[in-house]
């Protein structure tokens, strides 16, 4: 229940034990357009440049980046967490010029900022799911809004776990991760690519890996596809199974027991007399920030030996805070498989034993 | 039987079945430690820098390179094969001055030329174990050559599989991939990095994901570990699984292994009359090139149908040839848990009730 990797479901663990085929293989060439067929109606998108990226999530936002950002290009970057300041981070080394739009670490970005920021930037760039501070951004209005712009989201905690329309938001971009509200370990990161940002690729992507002009040519191919690296086989079986396994459920009830499990876990909260630490009305479900309630912690014991505690007595994993709330704020995850009510009534009975 | 990836160790895919841990969750570090710690007996090293980066062996190379070489650098390059070409792109990318050493496809590179293609170069660059051709290049004579320049070498196919000594022979990076001779599905690419080459890093690498000054925090830090990104749990599982199977065997024994799969197979193709497509001091016992042995094509089939033939009769796959020998050889994989006696008798069986 930490901020992910959650819990991953049975049936990806089983399909680690496939065959591990060659990446060319033609039965493996199927199961990997499944995929991708599967990540559209999970991304809601036609775009036919939809696949996993052969690594974690981090390296979605850096692909995303690195193949329409060069140097000089103007990206209006939404920042009110780590993973907008990792944004930055990113498009700088990119050589991008980078307008950042800021709000306080627990508040949503302000979507008129965003589209104001800039006359004509070629790229706006906000997390939809802000991983650092549980908190939801708005992006409809973003894309509604956008201009001549592509719009890029960063989808990591977001995808699966609460409403996200690529096509009909106007998303041009957008990466996500495995392991989290898609209940697969972490390491691959599935993006999706509109054809319009595909018409505006710089033209030589500064990294090899991630360049995606060469990677189509494996993914998006007819009959014969061209080796560009090697796949990582058995990531793929996984996503595969994990995407089966939600796309059975069903997109909206798998994102309405998110809901249901983040409602259940935050009043928990609230009612022990737990203070919130994410925007009333941007709370995400799958991802609960409340702050350390240092009055009720046990004597002498700070907030990591009561995370220690949950781990070593009950195995249960909750997160502590990044950057200016470290020590502040815990974060505490329902995600994917781990999005079960039982799993939150464990933790609310965990937390009433160690506490005061 | 493929040029990779082979068949996984039985013990990878249990691996696969351990819980999903949190990438800060001591228990985790701990088996990474330990993973690192097996990592650093294969590659004969006691670089404290040598970990597995968090994608596939190709982002092994990106890494390695991103992270020594900026805009002007000069780097020597071998190049007798598709790797060698990849290094001569990948570096281009960093804004490297490219120096290229040339040498046929299926003959080595001479140590000589490329210790003598430029006076000071930052990089030399070499493929141990070209992928593309069978042929290992001799990188001893490099090392032992290299004056102030690092010393970088690509060593996917050879890690496991045969002889390589990282620090005795005087190797700044390497890194490879998990598919090959360590018998683990793709994923991941094991690095290691000389204190040396750790002074050269450029000043920010153009990849956020890819740079080692950051990850380092995280791999080899004391007790306090700093998050970068999220790592690939169950990758890691893998890979600890198949290091410990290797080293179990023991890394000679694994070695011969190889070798004696590679002499079997290569005997076994020129008593039938085949021709052996790399020079024959240079072969590599993991990786086979063969001419494909157009005379004896079953009428009306080409060489692709030949191996479609053995990978829907007898689940067998083999791998064409890249680039300007497509369709001229095959190259044979015996690596990891694949090179088995028992595997190079099935393919010669195989081919001798296919081909006329």
């Amino acid at each position: 229940m930490g901020p992910g990797p959650g819990n991953p479901y049975p049936e990806v663990i089983a399909a680690f034990g496939r065959p591990v085929l060659g990446h060319l293989d033609p039965e493996f060439i199927a199961l990997l357009d499944e995929t991708n067929d599967r990540l559209r109606e999970v991304f809601r998108t036609a775009n036919p440049l939809t696949f996993p990226v052969s690594a974690t999530g981090s390296a979605g936002m850096e692909a995303t980046f690195v193949n329409v950002l060069g140097p000089g290009d103007v990206v209006v970057v939404g920042v009110n967490g780590v993973f907008g300041e990792r944004m930055c981070d990113v498009a700088t080394r990119c050589g991008a010029e980078v307008v950042r739009v800021e709000a306080d670490w627990g508040q949503p970005l302000e979507p008129g900022s965003l589209l104001g920021a800039h006359p004509s930037p070629k790229v706006i760039a906000v997390v939809h799911a802000e991983t650092s501070t549980g908190v939801r951004n708005d992006i409809e209005p973003i894309g509604a809004g956008k201009g001549t712009a592509l719009f890029l989201v960063d989808c990591v905690t977001s995808l699966g776990g609460i409403p996200l329309e690529i096509d009909a938001w106007g998303v041009d971009l957008a990466y996500s991760g495995t392991q989290k509200c898609l209940g697969v370990p972490p390491g691959l990161a599935p993006v999706t690519v509109s054809p319009a940002a595909v018409d505006a690729f710089v033209e030589r992507s500064p990294s090899w890996y991630l360049d995606f002009s060469m990677i189509a040519d494996y993914v998006t191919g007819g009959g014969v596809r061209a080796y560009h690296h090697t796949a990582p086989i058995s990531m793929v079986y996984a996503l595969h199974a994990g995407l089966g396994v939600l796309l059975d459920e069903g997109l909206e009830q798998v994102q309405e027991r998110h809901r249901r499990c983040g409602e259940r876990l935050q009043e928990g909260l609230v009612k022990r007399g737990f203070e919130l630490f994410a925007h009333e009305d941007h709370r995400l479900p799958e991802l609960t920030s409340v702050y350390v309630p240092k009055d009720r912690l046990p004597d002498g014991l700070g907030e990591a030996d009561v995370r220690n505690r949950l781990l070593g007595g009950y195995g249960i994993e909750i997160g502590g805070g990044l950057g200016p709330v470290s020590g502040e704020i815990w974060r505490i995850g329902c995600m994917g498989h781990t999005a079960r009510e039982r799993n939150v009534t464990l933790l609310l009975g965990a937390l009433d034993e160690i506490l005061r």
